[in-house]
């Protein structure tokens, strides 16, 4: 691994472009190569055998193109596929799991919600971690699916009314429990603030891509992979791919992160 | 062609099985094969591109298999890549767009409504059909994209105040017209059927599977295409064939067709 090499980050859709946003933030030095699957997206429904293929296929498209570091944006692809892509990359491998449960370990007193796609909730690999990491923390630990919130952050309705039903609906048993935290186990989850906020006062929000972010700059610094501008000429690059360009794409492209539109590009895996 | 060849009938998913439930209802002693893209579903939000290589795809695999003729079942199929289908298909193509229209202008005296996925509704399909179909009928057309109405019926809200909340949002501008027919244009509406109606009371709605089901009798019919299953020995065979194979499909093609788990396979396009 040398510093030049870009850092890659890859997603099921756009939602991971969240978590590329606080690298380029946290990093602002480094080249960013972003992949999303906009043309399989969501993978939240799908089987774990069609999710460790694609994710996958998505890996060795990243590592085609020398990443220096591998971030896994997705919150279904690193609870069902994390296994499958250590497996075949020789480079270093970062999920959303890990930091957003470390953080949550550390800021909970009373107990974690977790609330994600079904496939994410159903794999349990939050609880795993949970588990893992707790070191005897007698903590309460409760998970809710909420397949609705993807479609109706895309379809823009992140304060609608509807937003509002269906979250007290889905929240309804998290509410009753006593969590002072929770995981936003997804990332289009964060444009939901707003509503959770309003629906949870008191309760910490931890945004899973963040804490990805805030990891994957720690870890470059470490392992002393960071990229100072200076040594080089040409200024920073964030390239996007996605497997189908759509309006809603390049609108995200340019919202989340002034990109032009010569910066997204189609490909084929 | 000849008569003991089955019907094939593809989808994005697995919507198009409530088309299939008519047609295996009309037609009791055919051949039926049915292909639900899973894997890559849905078709809705995807650019016009994709759509149409996917399309092409799905076509390949039924006529591989030798169906006698092909219902395509999804209506953002129908909207976007009939053109497509038509040229490479050597037997009978059916969409659901023409005859959810030649229905609507029999039965509309004021105007129709419809509503759909992002892609059909921005296709104009159904209104460049009406538009050839009309004959002069002077009579008013609106149309509404409702992007959220497929994943509330696969969360099963189906009757849910959140399908209330959402529809009456998305019905709103069809409410203050004046029209007397709602094409349901997705094969997931039905589903709805029972919102819909009492946020519409006094409007027919049309299920455009149901009408293509209704069609594709009609046409092979008159193309004595229809097979008596006296002719041979077997029993009537439904086969569904699925990219990706998820609890949900199994459940639904029992729930729709009672078919057995046997008769459910998973395949690679």
């Amino acid at each position: 691994m040398i510093k030049k090499q870009p850092i890659g980050v890859f997603d099921s859709g756009v939602g991971g472009l969240t978590a590329l946003t606080h690298l380029a933030a946290l990093l602002p030095d480094e080249d960013l190569l972003y992949l999303g699957d906009t043309a399989r997206v969501p993978y939240g429904n799908r089987s774990p055998e069609t999710i460790k293929l694609y994710a996958r296929q998505l890996t060795e498209f990243l590592l085609e193109r020398s990443v220096k570091v591998i971030v896994v944006a997705c919150n279904t692809i690193s609870s069902i596929a994390m296994v499958e892509i250590e497996k075949i990359s020789p480079v270093p491998v970062i999920g959303v799991i890990k930091p957003a449960v470390a953080t949550a370990l550390q800021v909970s007193s009373q107990g974690i919600g977790i609330i994600g796609t079904r496939a994410t909730i159903q794999s349990r690999a939050y609880e795993n971690e949970i588990d893992q990491m707790r070191d005897g923390k007698n903590i309460l630990v409760m998970s809710e699916a909420c397949p609705l919130f993807v479609p109706l952050v895309e379809e823009g309705w992140h304060d609608h009314l509807a937003a509002y039903t269906v979250a007290r609906e889905y929240l309804s048993p998290l509410k009753s429990a006593n969590i002072d935290v929770l995981i936003l186990g997804c990332t289009h989850y964060p444009l939901l603030k707003k509503v959770l906020g309003e629906i949870m006062p008191g309760v910490k929000l931890i945004d899973s891509g963040e804490e990805a972010a805030t990891l994957t700059a720690k870890l470059i610094q470490i392992d002393q992979l960071v990229l100072r501008r200076t040594e080089l000429l040409a200024p920073r690059s964030i390239e996007c791919y996605v497997t189908d360009m759509t309006p809603t794409v390049l609108r995200i492209a340019q919202q989340f992160l002034g990109l032009p539109a010569d910066s997204v590009h189609e490909i084929t895996i």
